[in-house]
């Protein structure tokens, strides 16, 4: 049976301190559940410390690259996929995902949060104000779902698996 | 030399009747302008409304298919792009556009302005509220233009192509 | 009525003087004939030679781009289709295509030629030798066309676009 | 470290029993050296042989899949990249490879080939004719591989896979 895929987004450069450390505890949780972590592979903020995260615990690390090399991956991921698509990857990331988690806001982290609400996939927004949330909720009919802790994102992460609709398990 | 391409982005099957006049009007003056309109294809919507207010001005329009066939096409599309390549054809559209004007708010759109920021090109929102503005001014730091009429969007996309900058004019 | 758009395919750098004056007796016809006509867009080879030769006939060029800018862009390109995508773009050049001529042989020639069989889209190839056209008839159940003259394309092409069938007309 | 991702392309429902015998060796013989296998995904012909010979030796096999769902997934796929980009997944599979090995001759399959030789990947074909090499030969100024057994193919990737070269190590 095909492993569990849970991507974890957020800015690169623009990370803050904060934002790595949930993303690294994310990842790290993500592992320990025995599932699978994609990330956009980049050596950079969120991307890279979730994958230091799920490899701190031993877990396997899938990064959806958006050059057409391995340049500029982090070493933390175990198996790079090179798309040579740039931001068309994505939707690569989204559509192979069981659960996208959204950590931090960067300049592309937008495109991915309303990609996955474009493609009626589970979202969880860590530390989303209420502002940031309701504008979500204006934005599109699926409801949006956010997580104060790393903990109730995994909590949350469960409960979509368990659902068992067609569009969710897509 | 080539010739000018400017998006419009909306809803399709959600788009009110008061974003379909707008698109109408917004294509019909791309047209007079001597610019070519490009949008998503789809006879749906915002897409439809700009596609045949170009082709009452006897413009031209490129509709960016995300299916592999011209199934579901706008008839008002002159020039049909197809992709194949579902969502991922929205990278394509904001790319070709030199300005992108997004007019309404549905489930995709949201996605067609993060990117078009990600991809640092201009963006010209219709009648966005102070808070929608606001909201994109806060995750990004390209600036985020909104017009209140057709007419003031039509000055602000002079406006940007006159803009030299190799940013504004990839 | 959406317009009919031909892909013309060839070599880039690695186009003979032979393939580039076929490549714009193409476009001068292709052009003659109201069609509009497709290419990988570039400044070199059957691209920028088949562009040419449309120009020449006042026609309109499309051009889809492999990378994320208009550089590197044929300037007898009118509508230039930025995709970010590299090699990827080339699906939707065999998609966008009525039918397509295969024109030389670079490296990048046999892709867009299997492609287009895959696609099941109507393919020419512009004076192959015997033994290439039992190659491509070994490899696809789908039949593979050649012309000696760029007549026999043109009168080929109008054959292909009577054709009712579902298939030939995605 | 990343892992070493083995790419084997051929075809789905058209696959002889001779191509599946093969490509489940392959499969096999990729696991056991601790190789990941990199398919298509499909439920069918060579992916779904080598996919279930590498499961066989307890490997880790990855699916990237052209619909924009699991559905039509073989179920020996561990990790299911879910692209929605159709034919254009075939640049992901090849760029995503360290080594391709093209195992009989389906309708995609001359895709994959022509796309490996174009993006400069090293290229094995199984069992291929004299008369096929020497038309790929003639096609690419890159080399073309062939190997008569899946042990001669699996020494060949080593031998590909110590080249330092820029080129076949992207």
């Amino acid at each position: 049976m095909a492993r569990i895929l849970i991507g974890v987004m957020g800015p690169g450069e623009q990370a803050t301190a904060a934002d790595k450390a949930t993303a690294f505890a994310l990842g790290k949780q993500i592992a320990t559940q025995g599932w699978i972590l994609l990330t956009g592979g980049r050596a950079a903020g969120v991307m890279q410390a979730a994958s230091q995260g799920a490899h701190a615990a031993g877990g396997l690390v899938i990064g959806v690259l958006p050059g057409d090399t391995r340049e500029l991956m982090s070493d933390a991921v175990d198996i790079p996929i090179v798309t040579g698509m740039g931001q068309a990857r994505n939707v690569i990331n989204v559509l192979s995902s069981r659960v996208v988690i959204a950590c931090g806001l960067g300049a592309g982290t937008p495109t991915e949060i309303a990609l996955t609400l474009k493609l009626h996939k589970p979202l969880i927004l860590m530390y989303a104000s209420g502002t940031l949330q309701s504008h979500f909720n204006q934005l599109t009919r699926a409801p949006v779902y956010t997580a104060e802790t790393v903990e109730a994102a995994i909590s949350k992460t469960y409960q979509f698996l368990e659902l068992k609709s067609e569009l969710l398990d897509r």
